[in-house]
């Protein structure tokens, strides 16, 4: 575009494509990035270097971190036999800030879908039965969203854990029809694992 | 927060207070910068070090580029004699985007404002008929957001290049009351600008 400077100009078009942003919020961002260069624009640079060179998906549950295990897989103290079952990170992170849960997770990453062709081998559902065992998991609680595709992978992996034994739960209450965990506010989820049913 | 790594949280905190973006936002932001975070997040990093290091205003307009003079007034072709007037470098682009005004520009960088004790000094004003006369200008363009303050400061401009004798003249037919540059469609910019009329 004439006026604006190249190098801008490919910074604009890399924000407009991040989630939830547009073309017009990646210009406004990027001026006011310019605008406090010294105190945002460089530090938000460095950050993202520093993100990039280290993060990486813990290798037991899929949470996203910076070491081999994450923060919640290496804390001795989260180790009460719940494993709770996510979507995704942002689920996981919807949980924490819930407050109430004080287990492990497992990190789906994504749920099945027939449509986009998404089996369980390309979730982390087939390690899932393993840790059940090895972590001596006494109970398994399912809080995907009550999207059609996420109600249809609750009940697969339920089917698939029944062999094992463990007690399957899933959020209940509070969890509006069609919601997304990482829309609730921190006291409905906290409100739905309360009020947890057997599935 | 728990589960959530110290460098990983520092960038979402510092993407949380770009203009539109909140909390939720970025947070999505930065996970999907993760995911992809060879071809995404890296590259992001490194265009945001580029900026960082070669940003600046132009010293004439005020306009953002690289060098000392911007694109627009190192252009010997967009010396037509006629001069816009704009609040701040998003109208700049805003007008560029609309393609038709073939003239310079003199970025303000912001509005009078009694509220927020922004005088004349505080915005590029004083250097405003030097450059009228040095650069020959025979046209002065107005395009200011049609709110109070942009209003204001349009009569206190045309008031100060009186003396000058300079035709000012101001964005008319197309702008909504109550309507800012960067929210119009590039259409309704370039009618604006062939419907202005003097002041
Ligand atoms: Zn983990
Ligand atoms: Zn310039």
């Amino acid at each position: 575009m004439p006026g604006r400077n190249r190098e801008i100009e490919a910074l604009i078009e890399m924000m407009a494509r991040l989630p939830g942003l547009g073309p017009r919020s990646a210009r406004r961002a990027v001026l006011h990035l310019i605008k406090k260069r010294a105190v945002l624009l460089g530090p938000l640079a460095d950050s993202m270097h520093k993100v990039a060179a280290t993060a990486r998906e813990c290798s037991v549950c899929g949470n996203i971190g910076t070491t081999d295990l994450c923060e919640i897989c290496a804390d001795p103290k989260r180790t009460n036999g719940e494993l709770c079952i996510v979507e995704d990170v942002a689920d996981l992170w919807a949980m924490e800030r819930g407050g109430a849960f004080r287990g492990r997770y497992h990190v789906l990453g994504g749920t099945l879908s027939a449509l986009d062709a998404i089996g369980p081998e390309e979730l982390r559902i087939p390690q899932l039965a393993a840790r059940v065992a090895a972590e001596h998991i006494s109970e398994v609680i399912l809080a995907l969203n009550a999207t059609v595709d996420g109600q249809t992978t609750a009940h697969y992996i339920a089917d698939e854990l029944a062999p094992t034994g463990v007690r399957v739960t899933s959020l209940a209450q509070g969890v509006p029809i069609g919601g997304e965990l990482d829309y609730l506010d921190d006291g409905t989820i906290s409100a739905a694992l309360r009020a947890r049913k057997g599935i």
